[in-house]
Formats: C-alpha cells, structure tokens, sequence
C-alpha cells in the first residue's frame, strides 16, 4: 500500500477500505505521509465524499492515533455534551451541575478557546484557583464523589484529528459533513461516556449554514455514536446571535451562575433545558420531557443546581465563594458603553463579528500561544426582536486595550443589524437528529 | 485575492479566472503559497477539471514564470519537435538534421533523461567533445550558419511548471489533460518557433493508455499553440514497444545515424518521416505527403541529411569523426547476450520496463544527481510480431555493472510477451491531431 494509489482511488471516487483509511492516518501522525499529500487526499475527500462506512473507520483511525479515556470507574450512568462552536455559549457551566444534580455523572473534557469561540477551561479559570489540570485518578474520584468534573482535554487525545484539523483549516477543506463530522466524534468517542448531547449551531456565527447541512452532519454523528455505543442526540441551535448577553470569560460564568440562581437569560436557559431533558429522557431518569423539565426546575429552584456548582468549584481547588458573591470576578479596567446608532428592531446580532470583536478587546486568542484576558468582553444589552432607540445601549465593552477600543465601538454597532420588526421571532431550537426508537 | 478562496472556487467546480491561476502560479514560485495548498488546488483541477481558457491561462502563468527564448534573430522558418517521453525515442536526432536539410531552423532546446525516458542531451554527450551548454549568442549563430542547434533547457524556463510538476508527480495529480498539456506547452512556448510538432506517445509505456485519451491531449495542444501563435500539429505514436532496437544513450545515436544513413529501423525511420513530412508541410516547403516524403528519401540518399549531423557536432564541439566510425562509441564492458525461454511470436515488449532496466543497467537516472552510463544499454534484437524460437537471442545488455546482471536478465525476459501470432500486424502511427484547415 502507499499513499499515491490511496490517492489515486479518491481522485476516481473509489471507496477507501479501512486498511487505507489507517495507513493515511497513522502516516500522517508519523510524518510518513507529507502535508501535501494529505491535503491533496482531504481536498478529494471534500470533493468526492466519503460514505459512512469510511467515516466511520476515519473516526475510528483517529481515535486510536492516541489516548482513550476509560471511564469503566466511574458508577452510574455517564453523560458528556459538546457544542460545535458557538459565541458566548456558557451552557456547559449550566448544564453540567444540573445534570449532576440529577444524578448522572457529567465527565467533560474541555479545550481552550480558539479564534471567535470561548473556551470552557479559560472559563473556569476566571474563578481564583480553579484548577483543570486534574490527574485522571482525580478525575474519576471526583465524578464518583460529587457527579461531576471538567478537565482539560490533553494533546494525546485524538492527535491525528489535531493534525489533520491543522491542515484542513489552511486548504479550504474544512466544511466537509464527513471531516467535521469524524473530527468531533473522534474526540468524544475517545471517552468513554454512555450518553453524548452535540449541540449543533447553525447559522451566520458557524459552520452550518443552513438547518439542511446541520441536519445531515448531526444524522452522521448519531449514526457514529451508536456504531461505537454511544447513546447519541443531536440539538440543532440557532447562531444567529450570540447566546445570552455575556461574551467573555467572568462574564459568561456570571452569567451561567444567574442561570443556575433561575435568574439567566430565556435562550441560554431554553438550551440548556433542551439539553438537560433529552439526556434525562436518554438516561431514562424522566419519561417525557414534561417530567424532565419539571425535575430540572426543581433542582433550580431548590439551590441544589447551583451547590453542584459549587462542589465542583472547591473539587477542583476554586474558591466557593466567587458562586455566592459574583463581585469577586474581576472584569477589565476599562468599561464603555456602546449607543445606537440608528432605531427600530434588532434584526440580527451577528454573532461571528461580536466573537471576534471579544476576541480582540482580549478575551480570545488569536493563536495558540496568545493569552487571554479574563476579564474582557462585551455585555450586550439587547438581543434579536428588541425594540431599539437611537441613543439607547446596545452592550458594555470590558478591556485593557484602550488603543483598540473606538474601532471595536464601530465593529460592535455593526454587528447589530437594526430595521423593521421581525416578521417571524426568533427561534432558539431549530430541529433535533436523533434514533428513531429515542 | 488569497489561495483559500482560490481553493473554494475549485473545490465546488467554479471556473478560475486569469488573476486566480497567476496568483497561485506566482505565489506558490515564490513559495505564498505553501506545497500543501498547491497539492490541494491540482487534486480539485485533476477532479474538477480546467476548461480551455483556464488551460491557457495556465499555460501563460507559467511561460511568465520564467524567461523566453526569442528567436527573431534567426532566418527563416524554425520548427521545433517534441515528444511525450518514449523508450528508446532517439527520434530528434533523425528529425533535426533532415529538416536542417530540407532548410527548415531547427531550434530545440532539450532535457536530460529521468526515469525510463531517455534524454537527448546525454544522448549527445556519448560523441567526444559535444557541447550543450551554448550560450544565447552561439545557439542563434548555429542556426543560422547551419540550421541546426540543440541545447540544454536552463532552469530559468518555465521555472513554475517544474516547481508544479514535482509536486504532481508526488501528490497523484499527473493525469489530467489539461495539466499535462499546459506543462508541455509551457516549456515549448517560451521558445520562439513558428512550428510545433508534438509525438504524444500512446501504449503501456507512456503516461496516456488510450487513443481517446491521447487525442484529447492532442486537442488541447493543438488549440494551445495556435492560442500563441504556431503551428502546431500533433502525432500519435505507438510505445507498446521501444522506437527502432537501441535503448541507451550511444547505442541510441549510433542508431539515429544509420536511420540518416538510410540503413536504420524501419519504425523509426516511419516516424520520423511522418514527424519531418507534416513539418514540411506545414511550412508550405511540400504540398503534399508524397512530395514530401520524396524529398525527404532524397536528402537521406544524397548524404546531405547526415553532413548536417556532423554539421551539428562539429559546430558544438564535438568529435565529427564518430559519424563516420561509430565503432569510436564507447559501449558498457560488460556485454550480456538475453536469450528466449519461450517460442512463438512477440506480442509486446513493455516499453516501461525495457526503460526500467536500462535504467538499472546505468543509461538513465534514478534521480537527478545520478551520473549516467553512456555506454550502457539494451539492444533489441526482436521486435513485436516477430517469431522466436526458444534459445533464440532477445536483446543484448550492456553494462558496467556486473551485481544487477542476472535479475536484468531475468527481467528483460519478462518484458517480452510471447504467444500466438497477433491477429493484427503493430500499428506504430495511431492518429493525428491539427487544424482542419491543415
């Protein structure tokens, strides 16, 4: 075998078998294979497809290009959600401690942010001395302790994934169903979770364009997740605006906190509702969604949400105290109001700008290295389907960046796309891929 | 304009327009754009396809790329001959001289040899003295002394289509028509002729497998050349076997000069009046195939053919003596004579596998540092549609080295098919190509 006939069969459109699908893979990681030659075959990949059999042994390549995280320890039944990127989305942070609450074990590994998305680790540690680097003992002691940890997701997890996600970010071959769809399962399958919630967005803030394409990559995902035993379920959620008002480190914890106190915004509560009662459905702790939600606002309500929180928080070396008194975080020196330009009816606040805009007041990174300011961000203050004065606050800014501060008060106002009024409101959920039998 | 949306655009089979292909031919000379994009962009055009005016933008891009050879200095018409890469193609050494004859310029800058495909630059070098390397000046005096130069393609042509052409070769991306042709022609057209001739060689030794395929080669650059303003015309030759019974740098001289002297192979002296005829037509010195021919067989009779090769050699240097006594060519010590194992008729003699053994007998290169073996070779002494009997003698090796002798035998063995009487006598003239008006 060698990668020239591998090449040659994809050009024609041939199916790959799963000894190619690994000697591509494991020569990559290796080097054996070069760039230019991966890029050449992802570029016939993007082109002329792969079914599902050969994503499925992609996936199945790049999960054993590394580490699996054995979960066999951990008692009862364990969850794990993902979302493919979204901006201001802190529904982890809400989602976890409530399913914990509940009582299945919520095991997440986390990554950093990257570009216009925030990441979960970043988040976190906006709270003083919240550690992510846990041992895997620590790991699995906490979750069988408390239900519940997040810890940083290691580079020997999915390695080949890393590698080839590098490359096709260069090459424009990134928006392939079958490519996206690999790379994030290989990573989550590579842990051993019972259930898995994928959070698809969709909309002008993502990759998925269109309700069409998210459904076809979710169908693909579920279809995954079963083949290697997972119980799977795909939320399509729109991203057309950012999710809640915080975009920013300290600003989206606080925010997940109020949601966890009941007092958060209606999307970033709606979502993660969503989310919590399809896994009580999948776990089978609720029969309809009427139970689950019924159970989930009762864990609000009774403070024990918001302990899990807590727990978690002190597991995990943080200091509790930041949960009962959110003052304690510490947002950037320099605070700026951004005004409306114009009047009428916010029509679309475009999410990809508004991350991108956070990214450079320094709650992003730019490259790997970058570091991240905790406490900058932008608080917006009106969302899709407001009514909007000229004059009137549109969002707060947070930074230390004093020199960029008047062009992100331009961008910010452009961000915001205000006209008549929405014939149709906005919708929050937009569809859901799952088994036919879930 | 930047490679990634270059990319996208051929990634979804949208047509590049011309600032799209000078960018990426620019940037990836000067290295903007990296290997693994240009890998990428060739896969998508190999799938996707170029149509011709993207072709000719291509074509243009590379000429561009580096430096022209302007022949306005030269008197008269000037021709030049180009072939697809052939084994045992000693062609242009038959060709040059007799359309020098005729009073055509001939002005040929050549290749070295790589792989199996022999070289006509080392070609020459087998005579004593013989210079390639000739100065811009020297190359124009020759012609117009003497009708005749060839000399050594510098780098500095077409720099881009050779940075391309080694990434193709790797990245399974040789294949495609429009690559091909826009390769061919940009190294011809950076040259000043009025006439092209093109043999695209056809059969298991040459890169294009049918009739089909080759004519549409063809067609592409036919309409290439007229798009730059020569004639060109294009010749379909047969490589189910080597041209003529030498392979190998002086075995193949030795035999261009016999076929000047009248008394060569009859396949190589077919073609080479087919190639010589059209020329002749083409520029208007014959008006039909007959005349041409006649005129032709005269100058071979007459001796004035063979003067001009030793015209050629004398005026670049080299030993014009070796014309007379090709017993001054300096044949590999060690001489092995390859008998049948079987009986009945040749069916096939794989041409890419008598290259490859020539190759490993020293008269070709492996890579491009490699030195060459002048010397060494195979002489043919069967041809398709021959009988043979069993211990009858096949070929004659030549070489310097003694360790690959057996398995060469045993090799060169394999290359002949041997079997019943073929149906149908070897056709090596397969079609033509050209204008309709010509």
């Amino acid at each position: 075998m060698n990668i020239q006939s591998i090449l040659e069969k994809k050009k024609k459109g041939l199916k790959l078998n799963k000894d190619e699908i690994f000697y591509f893979v494991e020569g990559y990681l290796k080097d054996e294979v070069k760039d230019y030659q991966a890029s050449a075959l992802l570029m016939a990949i993007c082109i002329r497809g792969l079914d599902f059999e050969e994503t499925s042994h992609l996936t199945e390549a790049m999960i054993k290009s590394g580490d699996t995280v054995d979960l066999e320890e951990v008692e009862g039944e364990k969850v794990d959600k993902h979302s493919t990127g979204g901006v201001g989305d802190t529904t982890t942070l809400v989602v976890g401690p409530l399913l914990a609450s509940c009582g299945l074990a919520f095991t997440k590994l986390s990554g950093r942010g990257l570009g216009h998305t925030g990441g979960t680790l970043d988040k976190l540690e906006s709270i003083a001395g919240f550690r992510i680097d846990l041992s895997r003992e620590e790991f699995i002691r906490n979750i069988n302790d408390i239900k519940i940890a997040i810890m940083g997701q290691t580079a020997t997890i999915a390695p080949a994934d890393k590698k080839i996600y590098a490359l096709r970010d260069v090459t424009a071959t990134v928006d392939d169903k079958s490519l996206i769809a690999s790379s994030i399962m290989s990573k989550k399958l590579a842990i051993g979770s019972d259930i898995l919630l994928l959070d698809v967005k969709v909309g002008s803030g993502s990759f998925m364009k269109t309700v069409e394409e998210a459904e076809a990559l979710g169908a693909t995902m579920v279809k995954l997740g079963y083949e290697f035993g997972r119980k799977t379920y795909v939320l399509l959620s729109n991203m057309d605006e950012p999710l809640g008002y915080a975009v920013g480190n300290s600003l989206e914890v606080i925010e997940a906190i109020d949601t966890l106190r009941g007092q958060g915004p209606a999307d970033l509560k709606e979502l993660s509702m969503a989310i919590c009662s399809k896994i009580l459905l999948l776990s089978g702790i609720s029969s309809d969604r009427k139970e689950a939600e019924k159970l989930l606002q009762e864990k609000i309500d009774s403070g024990e949400a918001l302990e899990k929180f807590k727990e978690m928080v002190s597991a995990q070396g943080g200091d509790p105290s930041y949960i009962d008194d959110v003052s304690k975080f510490e947002l950037s020196a320099i605070k700026r109001e951004v005004l409306s330009t114009g009047a009428g009816y916010i029509k679309e606040i475009k999410a990809l700008q508004i991350g991108e805009i956070a990214k450079e007041l320094g709650a992003g990174r730019a490259t790997k290295e970058d570091s991240v300011d905790l406490g900058a961000g932008i608080l917006l203050n009106k969302k899709i389907d407001d009514p909007v004065e000229e004059g009137e606050l549109l969002a707060t800014l947070y930074t230390q960046r004093e020199s960029i501060l008047e062009s992100a008060v331009k961008d910010l106002q452009s961000a915001f796309v205000i006209g008549d009024k929405n014939q149709q409101k906005y919708e929050l959920l937009l569809g859901e891929v799952g088994r036919e039998d879930v």
